[in-house]
C-alpha cells in the first residue's frame, strides 16, 4: 500500500545525507518553501533536509492537516498553486463545494487532491505509522527530493491569547480571522512534553550548515525551537547557523509577522529578528532594502549579509539561496544551478 | 453553520407522524432504499419513519461512513448514482484518484460528493452531534421528506467470522473481498450496550404498520433487532409488521444474501425467510416466483401476501409499497400516486 519511502537513517557511503554537504532548514510555510525550492535547485539531491512546523497542524471534518509539510511538499514537487503558494495548481474543488450545499464548515477551504493527502496522512497515523514516516511516504509519491522532517509527531499547537483574555486556535486567528485581531500571547500546547521526531537532532548536529528560513519567528520557527533539544542542538552549531530575515523594510513579504512581531513587544524589522536570533545563529541575512540596519545587527555579535531576498520567482530563490550558503561554513562547491 | 432539521420529537397536530398514518420501516442498503422510495411516492410527506442499520458503519480515512444511511439518503433525494443503486450519480472522482496516486486505501471507492457528505457527518459527530441529529440535519440539506433514524449513534459493528475462526470487518468481508468466502458466524459488537436512538422505540409502538424492508435478514435486520429493545418493541406490534422477502426464487436480488442463509444453517428461501421473522411479523409479503411457498409460510401463523416484489422501476416500487400497506393494520387511504 505504502510507497518506498527513503531510508531516513541511511549510512551508505556517497549519500550527501553523510559526506558534511547536508543544508538543514528550519521551516515554516510559504516563505519556507521558496527558499527550499531554491536550495534544492542549487543542491545536489539528497543533500537537503528541512525541519517543519507542525504547530499550526489541526484536525478538521476528522482528518490531520500538516499546512506547512504540504506547502513545502507542493513547492519541491512542481505542484503548488503559483499564484497563492499554497494548494495545488489545477486544483478542483468537488468535495468542498457539495460540503458548503451542506452546510459543512467550508472556512478552510480543501481541494480535492489536497483531501487525498489529507486522507492519506490520516488513515496512515490511525493506523499507527508516525508523522515522519508519513511525510516520508507522501514526498517519496510526490517527487520531493529534500528530506522533510515534521520537527515532532506528537501534539504541538500555537494557541493565540487574545488581548481580552480569550484564546484561539492558530487557524481561527489565521484562515477564519485572516490574522485581523490583536495578538497578546503564544502559546505552544504541547511543547513540554513533545520529542524530536527521528533524525532531527542528528539532522541540526551533523549539517554543513544550518538555515533558519525567511519564516515567521514567533509561530512557525519559534515553536520547531520549543520542541525538546532543538534550540540547544541549533545553538551549539551557531558558527555554522545562518537566519534569513522575514521582515523586509518593516513590512513582512507575507502573513502577520510585522504586526505580531510589534504586538509581541519586538521590533518589525530585519533587527528585531536579527535580536531573536543572536544566541543561536552567528550570520543574519538581510535585505539590500534594509542594508542601514547591517551595523546595528553586526553589533548583535552577529556577522550580516545583504542581499535581495524577495524570492519572486525560481531564479531569485536560487539566488538567495547560493548568497545563504557562501555566507557560512567555510568553502562549499559553486552553485550546480540549471540552465535558465 | 448546521441546516435547520425537522425536529424528531414534534408533536404538532396534523403531524402525520402522530396521526395513526405511519408506516415505520426496519431498513439495510439498497433493498430498503427503493423500497421506501416506492413507500415515500404512495405516503403523504412526512409519514415515513425508517429505522437504519448502521451496523456497517466503518471508519476509513478518519471518516465515519454510513453506507445504508447513504444510500437510503441518496435514493429518497434523487441523487444515486441508478446503476449501483448506491453512490451518486454525476459522481466524480477526483480524490480517490489522487488518493490511489499516493499509494492510499483506495479499496473503498469513495466519490467526490459522496466524501463531502463523510467529511460533514464526522466534523459533526466530533462536534458532539449524535448520528440521528446528524442524519435530520443531511436529510434536510438534500431534500429527504422520510425521517431516518439510526437504530443506534453507539458503536454497533458487524464482524464476520471464517470457517478457519478469523474474523474480519463487515466491510472487509462485503467490499475488499466482494463476499466471496464462506461466513461461520456474524457477530454484532457493542449490541449489549447499544441504546436506541432517540425516537426509534416510540416510532415503533406507535406507527400505523412497521415493514421490514427486503434487506438481508443476516445483516441488515438483525443488528437493527439487537439492538436493545427493538426486537420487543417490534414482536408487540407483530399483528401490524409485515415483512418482504429479499429473497426470489432461491436467490437475493443482490447481495450475499442467499449464500448467508445457507452457510448460517438457514433455508435461502422466502421460507427461510419467514421463518427468521414468525415472531415479528404477523404478515409475510412473497414473490409470485415463491408462490408455491405461502401455504408453508402460512403454516407458520403468518399471513402469506404474494406479489410482484422486484424493483426494477419506480413505478414497480411503488405498486410493492401500496401492496405491502393494503396487507396490514385495517384500511389506509387508496395510494396517492403522482401521474406516470
Amino acid at each position: 500500500m505504502k510507497p518506498k519511502a527513503a531510508d531516513p537513517e541511511s549510512t551508505a557511503p556517497g549519500n550527501p545525507r553523510n559526506d558534511g554537504e547536508r543544508v538543514t532548514t528550519l521551516a515554516g510555510g510559504v516563505g519556507a518553501a521558496r527558499f527550499l525550492s531554491g536550495l534544492t535547485s542549487v543542491r545536489p539531491a539528497g543533500s537537503c533536509d528541512a525541519i517543519v512546523n507542525v504547530a499550526d497542524d489541526f484536525d478538521l471534518h476528522g482528518l490531520h492537516i500538516s499546512p506547512d509539510l504540504d506547502t513545502i511538499t507542493y513547492t519541491l514537487g512542481g505542484l503548488v498553486n503559483p499564484e497563492t503558494g499554497w494548494g495545488r495548481s489545477g486544483e478542483t474543488w468537488n468535495v468542498m463545494d457539495e460540503l458548503a450545499r451542506l452546510g459543512g464548515e467550508s472556512w478552510f477551504r480543501l481541494g480535492d487532491r489536497d483531501l487525498a493527502v489529507h486522507l492519506y496522512r490520516t488513515q496512515r497515523l490511525r493506523a499507527g505509522a508516525d508523522l515522519a514516516t508519513v511525510t516520508a511516504e507522501l514526498t517519496a509519491s510526490l517527487g520531493v527530493s529534500a528530506r522533510l522532517i515534521p520537527v515532532t509527531g506528537d501534539r504541538l499547537r500555537t494557541v493565540i491569547g487574545l488581548p481580552g483574555g480569550e484564546t484561539i486556535d492558530f487557524q481561527d486567528y489565521f484562515v477564519a480571522r485572516r490574522h485581523s485581531v490583536s495578538v497578546a500571547d503564544i502559546i505552544f500546547e504541547g511543547a513540554g512534553t513533545a520529542r524530536p521526531s527521528p533524525g532531527v537532532l542528528e539532522s541540526i548536529r551533523t549539517a554543513r550548515s544550518v538555515v533558519i528560513a525567511p519564516s515567521n519567528p514567533l509561530v512557525s520557527i519559534a515553536p520547531v525551537l520549543a520542541v525538546a533539544g532543538v534550540r540547544d542542538a541549533v545553538a551549539a552549531r551557531r558558527e555554522s547557523v545562518v537566519a534569513v530575515s522575514p521582515i523586509i523594510g518593516g513590512k513582512a513579504v507575507k502573513g502577520p509577522a510585522a504586526r505580531m512581531l510589534t504586538e509581541m513587544g519586538h521590533e518589525a524589522s530585519a533587527l528585531g529578528v536579527a535580536r531573536l536570533y543572536r544566541d543561536l545563529a552567528a550570520t543574519m541575512v538581510i535585505d539590500t532594502r534594509d542594508a542601514d540596519l547591517a551595523a546595528a545587527v553586526e553589533d548583535l555579535g552577529m556577522r550580516c549579509v545583504v542581499t535581495e531576498t524577495m524570492m519572486t520567482d525560481p531564479g531569485r530563490s536560487a539566488d538567495l539561496a547560493g548568497t545563504v550558503l557562501r555566507s557560512v561554513g567555510g568553502p562549499i562547491p559553486e552553485p550546480r544551478r540549471a540552465d535558465p
